[in-house]
């Protein structure tokens, strides 16, 4: 935050400040059986997130030397405070889902090459164990570790050539949003229904955005709003960048 | 634009300056059936919309004393340059379909006072009749047009007071992106697919955010090239909020 | 009408005689995306026909050197006069929308050789933007009408010979149906609820029947009700051939 | 058939003469289960009809002291020479299967007085248990019978008053169709896909006309064809009415 | 029974002793569409069951050189006392009839040399007219002789060599349950409700078990118990066959 | 197992003997915003089980003063060794799912006393997080725990008094098979596809069985092959049941 004297004071209902990330933690490899994976947390919001690797494109991309990225969300029946219904019984998937299934995807292809990733196609399932604000953002930021595991995996197993770098950055994401006219970071569920604003906002390892995503929940919000948002933003995104750094770098 | 020295030079396909709006027409009352209706052309993207007025709301919000404002978008199967299957005969609607109705619903809800629209609800309908750009945002911005006509409805049926103001601000929204490094406004088909970052902004009469979705397609962006697309996006809705007013002055 | 005596005197809500059409309307061309497009309105009925040419035709059909024509019919959800949920978020298409797509794939296939058509594809999409009654029939007649365009647009983009005739008659429709016992030609909504038989009749230009469908909505009709209905429909199906020959012969 | 000359010296495959029904068979109580049933045969057409009947009606018709009947339609799977997949497994319901269901259901409407039922409800299920042509003609035929029945059951069990007569009429259905220029009655499948035009008609046990519903298939007809397929209609009919009163006269 | 101390003198409402089957009738060839067909009725439960052999196999299964044997369950709306709503219409498959398709399909295969039947598919339709208890067990049992048909069938148009062997034994199901604590054979709805423990066995020619499916509707059971009802359904599974083999060795 | 002969010295690949479980662990209060949860391990497979407790139950239930016990299991998209599509996004249900989603639920309402629940639902969600072959019989035993946590909620919180006692006895299950000839207890996936004979078996605390489902894959078993099994997995529920125990004894 640019502004400590605005937003330093203030304590939340969880004992942080305005500007700090819920505790984060990831598990790298929690499932045995996919290419890459990592159990991440956001405070109590944890996400299991799946990177499943296989040879081939879709069919549209055939030929074309390039591989493909996608990534499916969902969430578990009780991840929430009170139950849903399964998307899988009502037969059709959620304006919601859908939103937030594209949103990764397209965050996870804007740092990969395709060109050195061949003809390979890599889908990230995201899938919300238990809920608590942030459920998106958390799960941007892990699959990105459970992607960089499958890659890892894809070299080591001649997949792709030793020398192939088809993540071209890092990605990490983060909400942001104004309650009560406090510009605050990480919102668990709690805080998010409060807000004003609410923003998510998704950011290379080199600071630049890849997805800026603001939405007025109450009150239209203004340009100074909207800067003091995205300076906590950057804020965030910079810290989980540094986890998912440490993450990846322990021995497998 | 705050930089003319950057943008005023280049010359776009269509002839449009970089920070030019395609011609816009609003046709209001096009349909005979609906309280209120609307066609909205951006350039050669035409939307149908009509807004449907019915008293009673969704039984979630039932008294309260409140009403409810929802839409739903939808593009005609040859709306495009090539057909795309329809939703009805899929039997599932797309991702894209359900983001774009959620955006259109939450934008025109944000300028709602819902406690002086009284238990009533209306549904904006957003029908796109000629795909080329633009489509939400011009959905969003013909919607508005749509709702205050169904409102003057109500009031003149004494639905609601005479003196009843639902209506809280006006709303516009505009597509912006960056094109060879240059930012652009309201993007055509053929300018969007070359965009590197596309931006939907939505922004009520009086210039304050309601919504702002920024992706970078290609290369990430940074602090002022997103600076430079909300400036674009901000002189683009001014004048489509004018061009709503004059439609609305208008004898029906 | 063969009896002028029973008919002639009524005057209708709209002022019409018994045998008289509503006034029509055929705008060519409304769609610029489309091979082929028609607006067409009966009165306050309003049906935007497209037509789609693709190269190839369904798998069952391939290599039989004949092409394929089809249809689909819809209604925008406010097109009537209370809001209808759409077949999209239904998820299902209902058995009406089923029906009248059928008709109309099967009414234009009646007077296309296919072997002309070489293995080329026309989808017609028939969206009813309005309706008052008698959607289906406009549909057809417009539908001809794109259905025409794309044919002189396959010709000229040389995608079948210069030759080709595919078009082996045209083809136009109306309803008729019998109202306090008098047979009338071109029902609007108003009329189409009260009649005892409701009839839709398809004819090409040389004044063949290619369908005849009647249905008691009140009480059963006999053979004279019956030959009535179809002196009627001779009468307006005429009119509406001349109508789709002028709009034809215009200068695209 | 009016014309003697025209059609008797034809002998059909099966050696029937143009004018000749297949050999009609209707066990009346085939199923234990329903409160009306018949297993009706047209030849190898096989359709069991079941009615079952539920006191309350459609919730849009509670409250106006009269009842509904409606009909579903469907095909077992292998009732056809190659097999189809079942409608269940699809998801979804043909074209064709509404269509039919939606005649059916009208067709016994058609004879029904809503108010002598009262505020009760009956369903025809029609299976095709074996289909060789005219399974929908069939359908309504044996469907009669079935409902009939059910009226007997309501009036038995004192659901309905014992003077109640809600049916006014009996209905029979036959389809007709010009085979190498000459009309014929009754068409099996291997007829059925050679007819030129091919006409289902629904006639009531008074003679009059419930449905007509002629398709050119080939080339389109003229008014003489029409009416030479409306005399063996006719024809067709009466004897149809005859066996359905025989089978209802028998004891249960 | 072993033990007809126990369960001989206990005289069930429709007559029979505990250890006694319900009459059976199998109907061999009752469709004449199908390869093969069986209409089998146990008491009052009466299923149409037909067999479909197309040469080739699902796309996993191609070039093993092997066939591929799988069944289908389905119930007419109205073979219940009370109707239920078809599963077309509803758009999906119930867990029940899911659950009962993978149990015929199962169990036919368990007797199937597939290689003997070469690259061809036959699929048992297996659909209730009538339904009063154990429509599952009437459905494997008359499934069997449908199939052996379609073999028959096979052999004698050469679609596989005469001397083909693709039945490597013969196959028949039966439900047991216990009753007042009384174990019971073949049980009819009325019982099947009222039973504690319910049981389906499906048993080869042979006398092994293929499926064993025992659940405690009520109490739990105990190992005696459960020895009990295997005997039960051993003694009618062996009726079965001996039905089976007759109706099989009549001339077609 | 009776014949220590034969099992004991077969070594199976994960070391384990012929009746030996797999390594078992249940946390207990694995999410914190179920009422009960438990996540459970049969080696590598884990199954998250939470128990979701309402008040009143399903409408054919009401006013009959008991409660509902149901449940529902799936599997994430990639728990298998390649990812499947997500039943969601297919837009239904596999048999497989909706087998064991109705075993699961009729195994833990064999020891419910619904009188005792009151008006109440509990939902029982068993998701598989990582699958290694018996993932149902995980299920029945982690959602008995989570069911068993729910219960004790629903009491402290006074939603039903404290001297309820729901539950009427303890349930656990176990799959067993016999592989090469030789019964085994408790199959991980690898030895799951080689089995011959598969069954899962649900057993209460007092030894009684819920339960029985065993299936021929290869060869028909015969009645002491049967036997064999049943006595595996009475041993193998008998441990389940202890560990159950133990679990729900620590403070929570």
């Amino acid at each position: 935050m640019t502004s400590e004297a605005t937003t330093a004071p203030v304590i939340r209902a969880d004992g942080r400040t305005a500007d700090q990330l819920r505790p984060i933690s990831i598990t790298r490899g929690w499932s045995k059986q996919a290419e890459g994976s990592a159990l991440i947390e956001f405070g109590n919001t944890r996400v299991l997130c799946t990177a499943s690797l296989t040879e081939g494109v879709p069919r549209w991309l055939k030929g074309e030397g390039r591989g493909w990225v996608t990534a499916e969300y969902a969430m578990l029946p009780r991840a929430t405070n009170t139950r849903s219904d399964r998307e899988s019984v009502k037969g059709k998937i959620g304006g919601r889902t859908h939103e937030i299934s594209r949103l990764i995807g397209r965050s996870l292809r804007s740092i990969i090459d395709t060109k050195a990733l061949g003809e390979n196609t890599i889908v990230l399932d995201c899938d919300v164990l238990q809920a608590d604000g942030g459920t998106r953002t958390a799960a941007i930021t892990g699959a990105y570790v459970a992607l960089a595991e499958a890659i890892r995996f894809a070299r080591e197993n001649k997949i792709i050539p030793a020398s192939s770098q088809p993540l071209t950055d890092t990605i990490a994401a983060v909400s942001v949003g104004i309650i009560d006219g406090v510009p605050m970071l990480d919102l668990p569920y709690v805080e998010d229904v409060r807000a004003e604003t609410d923003m998510n906002v998704v950011v290379t390892g080199s600071g630049k955005f890849v997805e800026v995503q603001g939405t007025a929940e109450g009150a239209p919000f203004d340009r100074d709003e909207l800067n003091a948002l995205l300076d906590l933003a950057l804020l965030g995104t910079e810290q989980l960048a540094a986890i998912q750094r440490e993450t990846l770098a322990e021995a497998p």
